[in-house]
């Protein structure tokens, strides 16, 4: 052993203590005859002191080390004459007696600081310098905790830990596969899972009651800022269980981990339907730790005259509290806002309920203040308060408004960083209807179960048939979903039927599953949560790339080790491919 | 829920209650006016009675469930009056009152049984059936097991785990690699990691200190019965620390496991060096559950006339306790065992040491007597015990002696199952010799430490370089190994070069790892052991493909998904390549 402490663990109780510490130099300064050095590990800091006038030499050593170097240093545990109250270790220093560097260090392209200097692209390049960096070693010890906590829950819970294949088989439904050539079987491929639902569903089928795992996952798709070609999801399966069961056990997980890992205790989570969501909240993954719900007007508007509103499928806006002092520059910079692309609302009605009592809004010339009044009361507005509308189709009003609402709350900082709601967003649609295909397509995957009273409206009204699936949302982050599956033959037909396969392309591409269920198939269900978005929300930070070790940028590129990279022809031809 | 308890949980105690309980069909017999349905699920088994006398329809019912039916039953727990003292659930019954088909099953194409009928192409292609049998089922349990405690104790030895990527870049180096065309970065490459090696590392550079992971590996080799082209193993890393550091941890560990999982306190593990193993065991992964060691005799054999020992590089031999008895029969069928290609001798000497002192041997035309007395008190002989003799090359010898050593074990039933010995080979060579490439190449991998006392052999006698690399083996399976890792560039440079490679070549292949070494790389080491070969020793059986819930057969293919496949050309067009 190198060491007999590391840098965080030596206090006012060590004193007098020989000791040897190893570590990183976080910084070496020089005060008259004396020079000290931060030695910094994964545990903490700790002051090595050296002095002129009793160790010329050592303490000239000791001048020559710079930031990074790797040393390691002997001496006694003395206390300090000033202490530094902000770190554990602040209250002693090494008087070394023995110094010797055990690897140099080049100078760092940024600087191993909190905050340092170095951008995006750099430190992405010499991760591991950016990983030496409190806040990120922090991310990697919070993912950590949660992978362990997690894991003893379910655990605890009967749930066993089953590691299912990555090399496995493409299939064209749902995101692209990234794949694997085979290269005892020319021409043939794997494909690296996008989950590991199939198998989980046949660890249902044999009778493993309750699975679990970690799992890696891939989806080849194109990238954005908080998606990564591989990302790692806690991924579970019960045997007969219902919706409930399955929110019971996962809001036990969740709550457990609040509470060991950040000493909250949450209370039960609230629950609201897929359409009370869209309507109330424009989106399917609602912030509700603040209030500002969408309130429909178009039954209130019609017939004035105002075009807009007239033509509109949806009228609805949102009541900001005590806005009503926003000034016409702010007015025109939240219209602005609507009309980016991202949001795409074609323009922003505004309705200011004064503090004395009257209104001035941007539909003056059509709506009289006995018509705003009827609005005010619809939007439960009080004097001092915004009403914002936004009119159009349905579905894309919505979505703006939802984006308008957040937008609203960061600029009046209604937004608690320390309030976490968890949501169960219940009752999604069975079915999404895409345009461009023609067809429909299962919104969460093509074994969901619809719900038993919907069953009737699957070939009248399909769109109308509700799923037994469901998400788990916390301060509007998508944590995860799940749903109770389809474990009955004749259901399972009637819903290929419905998406557009004929059975033998059904079998072609989930034939082992249905064979499978020929076999006896237990009532089943079961949720995925995302383990990168479950650690951004709980670090309080919203890219997932600062909770992963070794992420790839947004090219999918590893600049770091420089991947992916060509092959060797030999390679290639081993493989039996070719490069188009 | 669909239940109130288990299969494998109702007792005496529970007499009386009103219970619902959901399971797979075991067996279904009818006694007189009475059926009976063992009920199956994960916990355990419960019987479900019915009587015509009492509820004729439900009786009627219950006859024509067959087995693998899913089945859920409501009824009073009651004490049987033939109780089974072989089942936790022995003593109690359920007098069924209500039941419900939740599924019916085909008939399985094996029987679920602990011992089936169904072959092992069979029971691959129905996996998600084999799974359901108790000796598989108990496995994956084990498994978990074994994985949940391994985690709990690194963690709380202040490990961190950490994901490392999968998707990163080929390194000719080392066994092959499976490799990932990337659709955004065409004619390019990610590969699979056939471990995290240079991760861990960085990881380390990073600060870390002490890192763990049960990491996916992959490798795209040929397939041998006991190889998987995807395994896991438990991947360790730890900085500041000596080989004997590397050592109390890791022995720590296993024998954690084993006080754990099996109940059996281990005594601190022998250990033996490289040289050691090869020398008395043939083998570098020695079973020392039993003895007999290799005794070399080439010094006094020579000069005979006996032309196969006068040309040996090595005359060696084991002495056999008490099988001097052996026939003639028996002696043909050992020599042609170690004909056998796989073993890959010559010839067999036998040397009987008879009950009655005197000695028979099968090169009595060029040893007399004398010379026979002095051979067994080399091999420690004594009257009854029969040695056995191979001459040739030293390392086909030594590897030839070494699986005589364990077919004989095995005739002689000399192991113990319940008895384990886990073992540190030590002080492995730095470098093996290739002829076919005439070059040298890292037995452990290219970052692996010499030892400090040999460095100054590295140019003259590279064969010769003892690395701080080691083994743990346990019976005579190799679970896994590490080394001390080179953190100094000069050592690492002159590495390279009696590796052969150039320094830009180095660069090319490990420049990220080199790169990051500039940086201040603290001295660190590590191991990976099998988690599927640790299974397999738990478990006391052989094949690892046991142990794993989705295994490929020994084509590299998974027959119940039926991977790898064709794409479609849709597909292959996406990601830039061509078959050829």
């Amino acid at each position: 052993m190198y060491r007999t402490h590391n840098c965080g663990e030596l206090t006012i109780s060590d004193i007098g203590k020989r000791v040897t510490l190893c570590g990183w130099v976080q910084k070496n300064r020089t005060l008259g005859g004396m020079s000290f050095i931060d030695l910094r590990d994964r545990y903490g800091i700790t002051q090595l002191a050296f002095n002129m006038d009793t160790n010329e030499a050592l303490c000239s050593q000791a001048r020559t080390i710079q930031r990074e170097y790797v040393i390691q240093a002997t001496g006694q545990v003395i206390e300090r004459s000033s202490k530094n109250s902000k770190i554990p270790t602040g209250a002693i220093e090494i008087e070394v007696e023995e110094l010797k560097v055990l690897n140099k260090s080049a100078v760092p392209p940024f600087t191993i600081e909190d905050e340092t200097d170095g951008g995006d692209e750099l430190r992405m390049r010499y991760r591991y310098l950016d990983l030496r960096r409190k806040p990120l070693m922090q991310n990697m010890l919070l993912r950590h905790q949660l992978a362990m906590a997690t894991r003893n829950y379910l655990s605890d819970g009967g749930f066993i830990e089953v590691e299912t294949p990555f090399l496995i088989k493409s299939t064209p439904e749902g995101a692209r596969d990234f794949v694997v050539p085979s290269r005892m079987h020319k021409g043939e491929f794997y494909a690296l899972p996008q989950s590991p639902q199939t198998f989980k569903q046949l660890l249902m089928v044999a009778g493993f009651d309750k699975y679990f795992q970690i799992a890696r996952c891939f989806r080849d798709e194109d990238l954005r800022a908080d998606r990564q070609p591989e990302f790692s999801q806690i991924d579970c399966e019960m045997s007969f269980v219902e919706q409930e069961d399955i929110f019971n056990t996962f809001e036990g997980l969740v709550k457990q981990l609040f509470k060991k890992i950040k000493g909250i205790s949450l209370p039960d989570f609230s629950r609201m339907t897929y359409n009370d969501a869209m309507k109330y909240y424009g989106c399917d993954k609602p912030d509700t730790r603040f209030g500002m719900p969408l309130v429909e007007i178009q039954h209130m508007v019609h017939g004035k005259g105002f075009k807009v509103f007239d033509e509109a499928e949806l009228v609805a806006g949102i009541c900001v509290r005590g806005a009503a002092h926003y000034s016409r520059k702010q007015l025109d910079a939240l219209t602005d806002f609507v009309k980016r692309p991202q949001v795409g609302a074609k323009g922003l009605v505004y309705v200011k309920f004064n503090e004395d009592d009257t209104f001035k809004s941007s539909v003056d010339k059509f709506f009289d203040e006995v018509s705003l009044r009827s609005w005010a009361d619809a939007f439960d507005a009080q004097a001092g308060d915004l009403m914002l509308i936004l009119a159009g189709a349905k579905t894309s009003t919505r979505s703006a408004l939802s984006a308008l609402r957040l937008e609203m709350a960061a600029q009046l900082n209604l937004i608690d960083k320390n309030v976490f709601k968890p949501l169960w967003v219940t009752d999604f649609p069975l079915l999404e209807w895409d345009e461009d295909t023609q067809r429909y397509y299962a919104m969460h995957h093509p074994f969901t179960a619809p719900k038993t009273q919907d069953l009737q409206l699957l070939y009248s009204k399909p769109e109308e048939v509700r799923a037994n699936a469901y998400d788990l949302v916390i301060n509007g982050i998508e944590i995860g979903g799940g749903s109770i599956r389809i474990f009955n033959r004749e259901v399972q037909s009637k819903m290929f039927e419905v998406l557009g396969f004929i059975e033998e392309e059904a079998h072609k591409q989930f034939g082992f599953l249905m064979n499978a269920f020929e076999y006896g198939a237990p009532p089943h269900g079961g949720i995925a949560l995302g383990l990168d978005r479950l650690c951004a929300v709980f670090g309080g930070t919203d890219s997932i790339r600062d909770y992963i070790a070794f992420p790839k940028n947004n090219a999918g590129k590893d600049t770091m080790i420089d991947a992916p990279a060509s092959l060797t022809q030999e390679q290639l031809k081993e493989i039996g491919i070719d490069i188009k």
